[in-house]
């Protein structure tokens, strides 16, 4: 009896997802929804695709929904509207929304019976967790979070909006002496520059001006302003070469002290290197399906988190079996 | 209403619980309990200590008894014993008797509707979690536990025991070389020796035979003789004096791809650095206390580890709290 899971959204994310339920032997993918023209869309593994609106039809074959649209415009709509035939689980990754678009969730589950889970992944997910973990096994400390080295979508299309700019790629980078400074035990007040450096490689339209375009960069507020930046211009062909892989990753630390007079120092790490942005994104949806098909034949409804879900919950293996290999 | 706490053993273990309390704002720690005299007990934080057989009469005054005796010889009677009366935890770190440990305390457990929770710490414990996290994500990968730098209490008491040796610290030190190899993306075979090396610091006797010495301990079968050991010749004032703290740690990998043709691949690492390891644990006892008491309170009885903890049962927070600020 394999956990049903159908995918809606079939783009990085639900490609991702298709690949991730291929290593789950306990899962087996039986529908892709998608709001383009299901003919048009062929799926890796060749399983059915239809329209969205015809997902009600195929409510009892279902088990699972991963919703794998994106937080700006489709998961505020979709997860709550699905949230009332299927359990569901997104990615919504807009921190500030979050307990709004929980609220959403909430509400339907509870009024449905059903299961929702929103927010999974790395950050919002496993980063989640881990300042949770941190904060709570040494509440007298300090919270650290690196990103990178990695792309970042948005600031990448930031710089393509710019006059004159052909295509670009933003890297993310972690300030070498700022995580030296973290790991060695000081707990420093650390600006935005001090912790992160932006690295934009960008392919400029023939003609541009470059000096304008790295002017436009520099000094483009939020987005690049407060960081130190580098511009580095390249061909088309290099930035599709050298540049194409959407790697990211970063790093959770929490670094506290116990002891009558403060005097032991203990630093938690949790680093991620991930070659793949949305293909360990979908891997961390996959794994937490599976809790929330749990979770539900358990009897639970309403909108749970990452939080609210026990480790066992996500591997395959009995609990006996983690007690005896794993713990 | 705090949760109310008792301590059953007062050594490294029992005073970092007491000191962790205090560090605890919805905690309050309630009793001492011991199997010396009281009287030639005197705790930190003047809280008063009883001998263990008085436990029994104070059971409605404590929401949850942490036991904090050593794996070998206490814990295996005393957590069923105890769970008769309470809801008790503890750090039971024999791995190999994990399953047999877990039947003994979940049977009295549920006999008598009270919850236990047993290998609470960081190996077991947070390294298990780290395993279970990542097995779940990246289930086409590999697993690493590296150990230290850090003190074995057993690998110097062993060194103690060898003729003509006063005193003694040994270190388990990570090979840098391995942990490049598992950070860079391969995914090696390590042998024993090629994970660990071990360094010792003795103090010979007067007139002791240094080479036999050094001889015995790196021919040692099971402690030594698998790994390259330094063995280092000091004073008595120098161990006291250098070598006095009981720092530990390491880090747990998960290693895994993704992708259809297995082209991505992710690297997931959970590193400890920790000035005092009992200190530590009892960080990691006193916060998994909190969710003994929750969860009893939600009417669960039965064993438990850390497997079915979910995360924000750790935290003093709420679960609005923690959406809004660390999700």
């Amino acid at each position: 009896m394999s956990i049903k899971i159908a995918i809606a959204g079939y783009g990085n994310l639900g490609r991702g997802v298709e690949s991730a339920v291929t290593k789950s032997a306990d899962m087996e993918l039986v529908a892709v929804f998608t709001r383009r023209d299901p003919t048009s869309v062929k799926t890796r593994t060749g399983v059915p695709v239809y329209t969205m609106d015809r997902a009600v039809e195929m409510k009892d074959k279902i088990d699972v929904l991963i919703l794998c649209g994106g937080s700006a415009n489709d998961l505020p709509e979709q997860t709550p509207a699905m949230a009332k035939y299927f359990n569901v689980i997104d990615s919504f990754d807009t921190h500030a929304k979050i307990p709004e678009h929980f609220a959403a969730v909430d509400a339907v589950c509870k009024e449905n019976g059903t299961l929702g889970m929103i927010s999974v992944g790395w950050d919002p997910g496993m980063f989640s967790l881990n300042r949770a973990y941190g904060q709570a096994i040494l509440p007298d400390g300090a919270d650290y979070t690196f990103w990178g080295k990695g792309v970042s979508q948005g600031h990448s299309d930031a710089i393509r909006r710019i006059e004159g700019v052909a295509d670009a790629r933003q890297y993310t980078i972690p300030v070498e002496t700022a995580l030296e400074r973290v790991r060695s035990g000081e707990t420093p007040e650390l600006s935005t520059r001090e912790k992160h450096t932006r690295e934009c490689f960008v392919v400029a339209k023939e003609g541009a001006d470059l000096a304008a375009i790295e002017q436009a960069i520099v000094t483009m507020p939020n987005y690049f302003a407060d960081y130190d930046t580098t511009v580095r211009f390249i061909s088309q062909e290099e930035l599709d070469r050298d540049h194409k892989g959407i790697p990211h990753g970063g790093m959770v630390f929490r670094s506290g002290v116990t002891g009558f007079d403060n005097e032991n120092r203990h630093i938690i790490e949790y680093r991620l290197q991930l070659d793949s942005n949305p293909e360990f994104t979908s891997s961390v949806l996959t794994a937490y399906a599976r809790a929330v098909y749990r979770m539900a034949q358990e009897g639970q409804t309403g909108c749970k988190t990452v939080l609210d879900v026990a480790p066992a919950l996500l591997h395959p293996a009995s609990g006996e079996e983690l007690r005896k290999n794993l713990l």
